[in-house]
């Protein structure tokens, strides 16, 4: 049975909102998903919530029933409330209904195993969530094994970040580490690294790729420091006609991805 | 030699400020661009601001002096300010140290010259400035001719399209139009209209693609009306081998896109 909580000063509400903050997602190991289609993609991938937080109506839906009881039936807990709290635990006037409180997953990146995929994305010093939430999304759609993060990245586990990446955080595997760790990871092993760079006359496409390829993408502003791109195993560059000289993080890298499987796919 | 403001009450300044709602962009004609970088790509592609608003630091940099120099020329105004104000009209705390004001341009759908580039971009309803400013971005770097804005999409004039298109604003031509008046105009002369469909077997890459091509996105939730797709002489799909159904839709249309420049340019 649910519990009901109507109160914006009620103890959960207040933590549950928290939740919105890295400082508090960090102390408490926990992070929040909004919307039942998220929350049925992760039920699907095998993560149910600790929490999940609906109102009356949204309770109702067949997913979200199939959700609760297999929330409860975890040890997970039920929580009903009304509109307006949502509104205030979403940020939003128009909230989801229902909401989710995860534990943060695992991302060591010794927790990896490489040979799940024969495709695999890196992302140095990602600031923008939605470009983050948008490459988790690339990468399951392409079929990746998941994203690692390098560096100072964005919080994979920001509001932001698992809404724009519309339930891939949850099928996706993510590491985070430091350059420094991340390169004698990969070299104790099969990976061939892949930098995206304007700095090289290697066409993106008369290349061709080795698995377990690793895509390396760098910072929005500033692309990847010199020496990431000198120890790549090689560096491609992707056609520009026009004035600019650069495309969107999210887009440059799943241009290369579906290059990548568009090779393995022929 | 430039105007100096100091007041936060001055008019210039709250009329600049107003200029980040659409209500006030529609009523003046006009819109915000922020940034040198984006200025100065706005001034290559024959686009003088004008208003030029500045801090005394940022009118220094030789960018700025010859930006600053040929809005003059051109009867445009400079405005010098402090940071506190152009904080305030950004709505950041570490504000560009440029702004301008440009008139907006004619997005009617008679303005466009179908015969400049092989590749179009169509979106139907777009509704993220984001992905409509990233498209814009991905049209610069194909080489696209421009994208043509149908229905109820987001203003590509918002300030979050124009700093998400990293100055392609500029350089691409932009059209408005209803799909009753879009289908038309498109039947009157040569194109190819090709969808990004989910409802086919056309693999994106098993199709040649016919020059003008316009590449058609639907909405970001709801993907393309189904007599949107009826009318498109191709409807093709971009494999998905994951849980999710759908790709970003700027994602998605630079794949596309990607796909078009690539088979042109074997």
């Amino acid at each position: 049975m649910p519990r009901i909580i109507t109160g914006f000063s009620n103890p959960l509400v207040k933590r549950i909102k928290s939740l919105r903050d890295k400082k508090h997602r960090r102390a408490e190991g926990q992070f929040l998903a909004e919307g039942l289609r998220i929350l049925t993609e992760a039920q699907e991938a095998g993560h149910l919530p600790r929490i999940v937080i609906s109102t009356s109506e949204g309770a109702r839906h067949p997913l979200a029933m199939a959700l609760i009881a297999a929330t409860e039936a975890a040890g997970g807990e039920a929580v009903e409330t009304d509109r307006d709290i949502l509104s205030k635990l979403s940020g939003k006037d128009n909230p989801q209904t229902v909401l989710g409180v995860f534990d943060e997953f695992d991302t060591r990146l010794e927790a990896i195993d490489r040979t799940e995929s024969g495709i695999w994305i890196v992302a140095q010093s990602l600031r923008d969530p939605g470009n983050l939430g948008t490459i988790l999304r690339t990468g399951d759609a392409i079929g990746a094994g998941g994203v690692i993060l390098l560096d100072d990245c964005v919080d994979p586990f920001s509001v932001e970040a698992v809404r724009a990446s519309m339930g891939a955080l949850f099928t996706q595997r993510i590491a985070r580490a430091r350059w420094e760790a991340f390169l004698p990871w990969l070299r104790s092993g099969p990976g061939q690294l892949v930098g995206t760079s304007l700095n090289t006359d290697h066409d993106y496409q008369a290349v061709r790729y080795a698995a377990p390829t690793f895509i390396l993408s760098g910072n929005e502003s500033q692309g990847l420091p010199p020496d990431y791109e000198a120890a790549c195993d090689l560096t491609v560059k992707i056609p520009m006609l026009g004035k600019a000289d650069s495309l969107n993080v999210a887009v440059a890298t799943a241009v290369m991805a579906y290059e990548v499987l568009n090779q393995r796919r022929r």
